[in-house]
């Protein structure tokens, strides 16, 4: 259990993600309803738009979006490397321009990320890392690591002169190193020592192998300390969160879910998932074969969309490019990856897992 | 009240748009919850796509799109002659090309729209009617109105050998004849003639002034028969619902609600709208002065989203193209037309209007 400010969480965990403060097509209360616990938002986007000030006199990021549970928010490391036209990375900070708001230069910091997310007001704050791009030299990462380390440093500096926040909010610290064990070994030492609240790795599912990523586990999760959270960032299909459970992996989040249901690509259970977890398939739903199928897309799914329309129906809005079933889609993939985790957490608890 | 095979309909009423078998980004729980009574379907577009067929096999419309109140469609007339790639009118239908299906050709009789609203089950047809375009000739609108009343002789023929479609379904008539009082009154004559369930004026709301709508009103109205509903097509917004309720039409149906939520025109009741029925104005919520203000669209409004979001959310929403805004703009016009709908009818009820 992983007690935060607007609640405890059941761990493990997966965050739907709501990148602007809204998970794509749905409502906080629909999010409710399927069992997500806790929502992520990320602090890349809101500081762009709408900006820190504006969620700040709204109450907060949690009355702004209407959801009273917790949030996590990342640092921004990632969409600063990922998302930027430009970016510039500097011993203090990096500095990086935008699309969106006709390429004004931005300047993100280890402690403006902390200042926003203490804006924000989130439960669980993520401290700004340094990610290497996949595959990349050795030395980079190693830069990357070190940089890192140091960014970890100036945000404990500034969380010494934020008591409050401190007390209020979970720190968690990036652990990266790309697929090089010494790397991750010095990353995961070094960040261990400033006794954050919470450690993630980062820099995986960046292009990487499943048996790549899986290595790193090996290694590197057995370091963090076990009375913390773990998190592993941004990851990922079944099977890759059953793998990084079992491996001791507490957190996950990942755009697949709610992507795939954008694409029409639908995670249905098969008959025996009960006993066996990673016994899945995915449909795509504009395939013609569905287009008489008037089931149910899973009939054993308690979701809403399963409850009332059929695969005919979705693959009719799917082809006539209706945005109902966005919708429709995305609860029920959802779903499917809460139910996932309570079955996960059920195996857990009665040792089956 | 109308007495459909789905329930019994208040009059006047409002009837939101689910042209495909969807209302744009709602679903059937959030329309009865907002106080939709009744939907309006299409049979051009039902019969492209998904097919009769598919609908029929599915149980009929109700059950294919979750919906469990009356359902009206249009016949499709207005459709081919505004949507379709190419059309031509013949003496026992419409022969028309669309790019949908790859430019196939269709062709749509009276009969044949009748069949088809047959196998979608549904509990108010529409006869097929010519909608001459506006402005036009004198003489297009004339054959427009011969050929309406040849068609609902066709439809009436095609009625009597399907009594048990005639006997749960209401079967309207569309008055044609542009804003010609000769060819009103005479489309009147002749269609009141066959004692259709219900008549509806068409050919309105294509272009002309609100003035030459309202005088069509003021001639062709008293003609219609006091003991059938009046409906009048495709209009409009509020100051033109009330002004034709006061005419003495029962039935509305309009895209404005739905697709001018979709771009961030939003319907808000003025204090004293519930002395002055058309004191509302309309905001967009992509202005500026939205961005930071955190009161909702409208505090006297009991929809989801007035309940639980500010402007400033919805204004960010919009600006970042969280497909989220359309659902909850949506919901909140539908609302707003459904709530003018309901006082209207109070103010019917207790003499006021």
């Amino acid at each position: 259990m992983l007690k935060t400010s607007h609640g405890d969480l059941e761990t493990p965990f997966f965050m739907p993600i709501a990148t602007k403060g809204a998970v794509k097509s749905l409502t906080p209360q629909e999010m409710k309803e399927t069992g997500a616990q806790v929502l992520l938002s990320n602090t890349y986007h809101l500081m762009l738009r709408p900006g820190v000030q504006v969620i700040k006199k709204a109450g907060g990021l949690h009355h702004f979006m209407g959801w009273n549970g917790p949030i996590l928010t990342d640092s921004g490391g990632f969409q600063v490397f990922s998302l930027a036209r430009q970016r510039k990375i500097k011993g203090n900070g990096v500095e990086f321009f935008t699309e969106t708001d006709g390429g004004k230069r931005h300047f993100l910091t280890p402690e403006l990320a902390l200042e926003i997310q203490k804006g924000l007001g989130v439960d669980i704050a993520m401290i700004l890392d340094v990610c290497a791009p996949y595959p990349c030299e050795k030395e980079e990462a190693k830069r990357a690591v070190e940089l890192t380390t140091i960014w970890a440093r100036k945000s404990l500096a500034w969380l010494k002169k934020n008591p409050v926040f401190r007390k209020k909010t979970l720190v968690f610290a990036i652990v990266q190193g790309s697929v090089h064990r010494d790397l991750r070994e010095k990353s995961i030492k070094e960040l261990v020592n400033f006794d954050f609240d919470g450690y993630a790795l980062g820099g995986l599912a960046v292009g990487e192998s499943n048996k790549k990523m899986y290595k790193v586990l090996d290694y590197a999760v057995p370091l963090l300390p076990e009375d913390k959270p773990r998190y592993l960032m941004g990851i990922g299909k079944p099977e890759n969160i059953i793998e990084a459970v079992k491996h001791g992996i507490d957190m996950f989040d990942c755009v697949i879910p709610t992507r795939e249901a954008r694409h029409g690509r639908i995670y249905i259970k098969n008959e025996n998932q009960k006993s066996q977890l990673m016994d899945y398939q995915v449909i795509r739903i504009a395939n013609q074969k569905h287009r008489e199928d008037f089931s149910p897309l899973d009939s054993n799914c308690q979701c809403y969309t399963c409850r009332n329309f059929s695969r005919a129906y979705l693959h009719h809005l799917f082809k006539t490019n209706e945005v109902l079933v966005l919708r429709l889609a995305t609860l029920h993939n959802l779903k499917f990856y809460l139910d996932l985790m309570r079955m996960i957490r059920e195996g857990l608890n009665n040792g089956k897992i």
